[in-house]
């Protein structure tokens, strides 16, 4: 595909500084695009690549215009931006509909005729695929789940029994989605499984990376709201609910019925205990921990600083006895200054 | 399914308070249950919706019968209770034997006649199938593998070449159960790969979590004991021990040849070091950071805590230099002290 | 097979002290070996076991010789020895040259006559399986792949489309390679996907461990050095770059765009920011997060120590109000020199 400038400045709502009627047909980065290619510029640290980028155009900020050697399509938010024009020229491929001979579909499944299935899916009783779905190689689609239009479920993924995805969702390889939740009683020391009979409800938009698992509900589904966006190794536990829009980086783990707020941004490696509430639009730094409901929108971190070894180790003799530290320091206190203190 | 309160009762031996006759056909939480539900109230958090509820009963204990506006089942743990009730009102689908024409089994396999082998599953040399196991789509049973009765291994999951796993263990979609260890001999600053020649031994009675993978022994097997209950997304090593009846939440990574005990409650997120012993009874709670071995039973933790972002970047600094801190506060107690202090 | 230890000797460069006609047919533990295996001494928390060893040799250090009781192979570096030897006496069985008739392969990929495809494998359009490559079950290849010779793919593993896999690299089971990066445009609140082109590029030599996830590059591709080892359940986000034999243990998770040098040795349960650069030979220890880049070689550390649970309590809520703790103690340096400080 070949498009103008000004055509894709149209689409993105910007402004072509240079030639408007001058062609790209691919994305590249800054730092190796060629001719015929559209980049953008949108992290700082980048910049000092612009005076010698080779590109046909960039997209980038009025800010960065003038230091531009080339065509450029000025934007407020380049990233944005690029990402439309990067679906524009490199568009997905969308399957062509059809069930693949090995495919293994049972008689009261619903396929949409213009879904596609791949080599040996698996689809159970009285499942739905809605139009234009593609399901992939090995994935597994268990018994009465519901798969709205557009869903795109890539090969090795699993949708266990009962669970509902909205329309143009995409769930990447070896996902599993509604498998029993951690649920246990203690009789006198030994576990008797609790059974799991809820499912998960998968909203619009959503988009959920390779391996992560969203355990199904206890009773009650788990809820995973529109426009979610998972990477990859995430483990939310049985009756989560994520609000819309929220994003999870990889590997962090939700505990079972936390209930994260709209619009949140959670780091990865982050860890959040079960039972807690976690407002709307609060973000979460890399590799925090949180015990407690956090009641307020805004930026919250724990984790311990990187240090050498050797130092850590000294700090980390320091660190188990902070309390008897803060106690000297109290005692200290009211000894030099024992009038003011108590 | 519908059965009196009596019935059920006996079951788990409680006390019914209100009708023993009414019926109930199946489960629901405190706060949705309607008119031919059970439910349960075993977190002090919902007894606020002990008064409103709609359920036909709830199993309680003794403490909070007099509050409840319907029939009860009184017990001394009501989560125990649900999970018998809950197992016996929605039993999970057990399936017809036989043996889906496009599963790939290897001649020499045993497969009892009474286990169900699903679409695309393969089964390799000499391995055996006991009685009543269901063996999921797209399932990968390696060679002289043996499963006792009524295992359940769900679709996806890999169980590699010479693993035993014990009677009605179940296992979750996307289990890796027995690759290679982690063993790497260093030449020069390359690496050259230890074969990793033992296997996995699974107990009975145990649940293993999707996605979870469990390495095989370098030489000898790595062990899961009987009863244990293993979350998504752990990573056991090779040569990991694990005791009877420990239960470990997801994302919780142990490394190599560790020993953990029996009746062990491991929190999610949690990193334990290679080669250590945890003694029985332990409890870590969730993203604790074990590097020495547990000689006493009792609970245990590590963790940063979370607190407002622009706190955090300060409080950050100081524990870089917490050791530097120790030292000018044993400083100024000499100063302020002088005669009683070295 | 069955050698002597003359025969072993000279395979590692060791020196025989005892019967160099004594043969051996297969390792085993210095704690259980019997007559016929050979086993090794390397750590020296098992020297323990060295006096009552039954086995018909130890691979050892010249220190640890003369407290052998039996034939035993001198050299510098027991551990690596035995990795070689356990190659030799332990081979992984190579499958016979054949395609699987439940393989499903386009016409246009290119499988070489001595690899092996087995059952309900999956191979796209356009790509190349080079010599003596083995490719597991249930296993997907995309399209326009390309392994180098000798590369095995266990089980449920996925190759996305485009990528790139060096000589006798090793994946294990439900790796996932080349899926979709986590990159997201924020379009007031909503998320915009930010097509992910790239793909990924893998040395030779390469293991890769179970249920490990590595992205394609957003762009360019993400690129694994040759030599490289990562652990089981591993996330590599895109454009990633990780230098020639650098090892990386379970569940560490690496964000976009972070450069890590060759030589490095990076624990489990790591968590390291995107963006950053890491120097070669950087070691970091088990749970070390890491926020910015490490321009040094060395080694180093963070993660909060463990205590029991009550003291934990304590120290936490002093760790929360570090900074103003640092604060007291810097004010009451003031209060007892005031002359000195400021």
């Amino acid at each position: 595909m070949e498009l103008t400038l000004e055509e894709l400045a149209k689409q993105v709502g910007g402004k072509v500084s240079g030639d408007p009627l001058a062609t790209v047909n691919s994305v590249a980065t800054i730092k190796n695009a060629t001719s015929g290619q559209i980049t953008f510029l949108s992290l700082k640290s980048l910049r000092k690549f612009l005076a010698q980028t080779k590109a046909t155009a960039v997209i980038l900020k009025a800010e960065d215009q003038q230091n531009c050697p080339v065509n450029s399509i000025v934007v407020e938010n380049p990233l944005l931006a690029y990402a439309k024009i990067a679906g524009i020229l490199s568009p997905v491929n969308s399957a062509t509909p059809s069930i693949h001979p090995t495919a293994v579909i049972d008689s009261t499944a619903k396929i949409d005729k213009t879904a596609s299935v791949a080599a040996h899916a698996v689809i159970g009783k009285g499942s739905q695929v809605g139009k234009n779905c593609q399901l992939g190689a090995h994935c597994y689609i268990g018994e009465n789940v519901s798969l709205d239009e557009g869903v795109h479920i890539y090969n090795n993924v699993s949708v266990m029994d009962n669970c509902t995805i909205g329309a143009r969702t995409i769930i990447h390889p070896g996902a599993v989605i509604g498998a029993d939740g951690f649920g246990n009683a203690n009789d006198q020391g030994k576990w008797v499984k609790i059974p799991q009979i809820g499912a998960v409800t998968i909203g619009s938009d959503v988009e959920i990376g390779a391996n992560t698992t969203i355990d199904c509900g206890a009773i009650e589904n788990t809820v995973i709201g529109n426009g979610v966006r998972l990477d990859n190794l995430i483990q939310i536990a049985h009756n989560v609910e994520i609000g819309d829009h929220t994003a999870i980086a990889a590997m962090t783990a939700v505990a079972g019925s936390t209930v994260i707020g709209q619009y949140c941004m959670i780091g990865g490696t982050v860890a959040i205990s079960g039972h807690l509430h976690i407002a709307d639009r609060v973000t979460l730094t890399g590799r925090t921990t949180v015990l407690q409901s956090i009641k307020e929108a805004g930026v919250y971190s724990s984790c311990a600083p990187l240090v050498e070894n050797s130092k850590w180790h000294k700090n980390y003799i320091q660190m188990k006895k902070l309390d008897e530290l803060a106690k000297r320091l109290k005692q200290l206190e009211k000894l030099t200054s024992p009038t003011d203190k108590n």
